[in-house]
């Protein structure tokens, strides 16, 4: 019993990784950098991107995939407001978004007019970690206020991160939060990541962040 | 194949209510009233616990179940050291507990001497919605820099729950929270919920959370 289960398991993650490969071919091939954003729900996804637009949107098109568990267009409506192109993706009740999900959202933006297309996950710590979305780099959104001890409980999701976002750094003088226990936590499971301390509130750390951003877009 | 995988999901949820059934049972005959507390990563459902711990200590014996989707024992040492008896369950890499590692749970813990089994729940607002684990209240610690949002997002977990805790008031002066909004959309998901609005760091809140307790344990 046991073993039919890994198969089918294996099976559907095979076919997962199959259509990511397609999708981050679709995007290198139309010279788009992907980005697969997570974070735990409310640590700041919508927020980041938002920043992120405002500040880029002059030389840069951003196209945002909005996954959400319920069919809400809260966080699309905000992109579409903020003058960039946005399609919501009801996952039905699922807890992270799949390759196949992510391909319907592709096919619906203009992929030839954008630069950089930000793919932000259901808010979650620990399945969206198991799934290639065909992005090319994966983002996590940490957040001051969840506390210093997330690295340590969900490690699986820390593991295959490229950046890492310290977001809410606004909120360290009115919470607990141990930042050399955190990074410390962070080291071992992801030696050398690339972080940004930031505050979407008051915009403090973006410009690293940003500088950063567009050096890698010119990369790729 | 759609219809074969509705049938093996439908077996597997009616195993999972069998044997919640049968912990929900145990948990009566030892007198015992048991909590499935939810919430988001970093939330304060461990801090939630531990501010309840003091409260009651005096009269009242209070067992904990962990779980965590990784092999940490950081909460459940807490809750040791706070003098109550604690399981930590390890659920490898899952995103929710479900009614068979809540049963090894109780095997571990002191039945006859407990008054009141909290069950913290992995960090998501999506997978515990759809697992009963035999305990009779369900609750949801949401907190204020999460956003407003929440409930319009995640309407599943709000729909099943009895008592709603909102944590982190201490917060709100210093970001963006319409508690208005926030409460509306709980309204039409679960009318009349029960819900209290709680700081764990200054205990703002507790008295009437602490009071509906002890009311609650007496009735069981």
């Amino acid at each position: 019993m046991v073993s039919t289960k890994v198969t089918v398991v294996e099976k559907i993650l095979s076919t997962n990784d199959r259509l990511a490969g397609i999708n981050r071919q679709n995007l290198s091939d139309h010279g788009v950098l992907g980005i697969n954003l997570m974070a735990s729900p409310g640590a700041g996804k919508t927020s980041f991107i938002l920043e992120t637009i405002k500040r880029m949107k002059v030389n840069y098109k951003i196209g945002v995939i909005e996954g959400d568990t319920a069919p809400v267009t809260i966080d699309a409506d905000k992109i579409t407001a903020a003058g960039m192109p946005a399609v919501q993706i009801n996952t039905g009740g699922d807890c992270h978004l799949d390759a196949s999900m992510v391909a319907d959202g592709l096919n619906q933006l203009p992929l030839d007019l954008i630069d950089l297309l930000i793919v932000e996950n259901v808010g979650n710590l620990i399945c969206p970690a198991a799934w290639d979305l065909g992005t090319h780099l994966s983002l996590l959104v940490a957040s001051i206020p969840e506390g210093d001890d997330k690295p340590y409980k969900y490690p699986n999701i820390y593991r295959g991160l490229n950046v890492l976002i310290i977001n809410k750094v606004d909120l360290k003088p009115y919470v607990q939060f141990d930042m050399e226990y955190f990074r410390k936590g962070v080291e071992m499971l992801n030696p050398g990541l690339v972080t940004f301390a930031v505050s979407c509130r008051t915009g403090e750390g973006f410009d690293n962040w940003i500088e950063w951003l567009k050096h890698r877009i010119s990369l790729k």
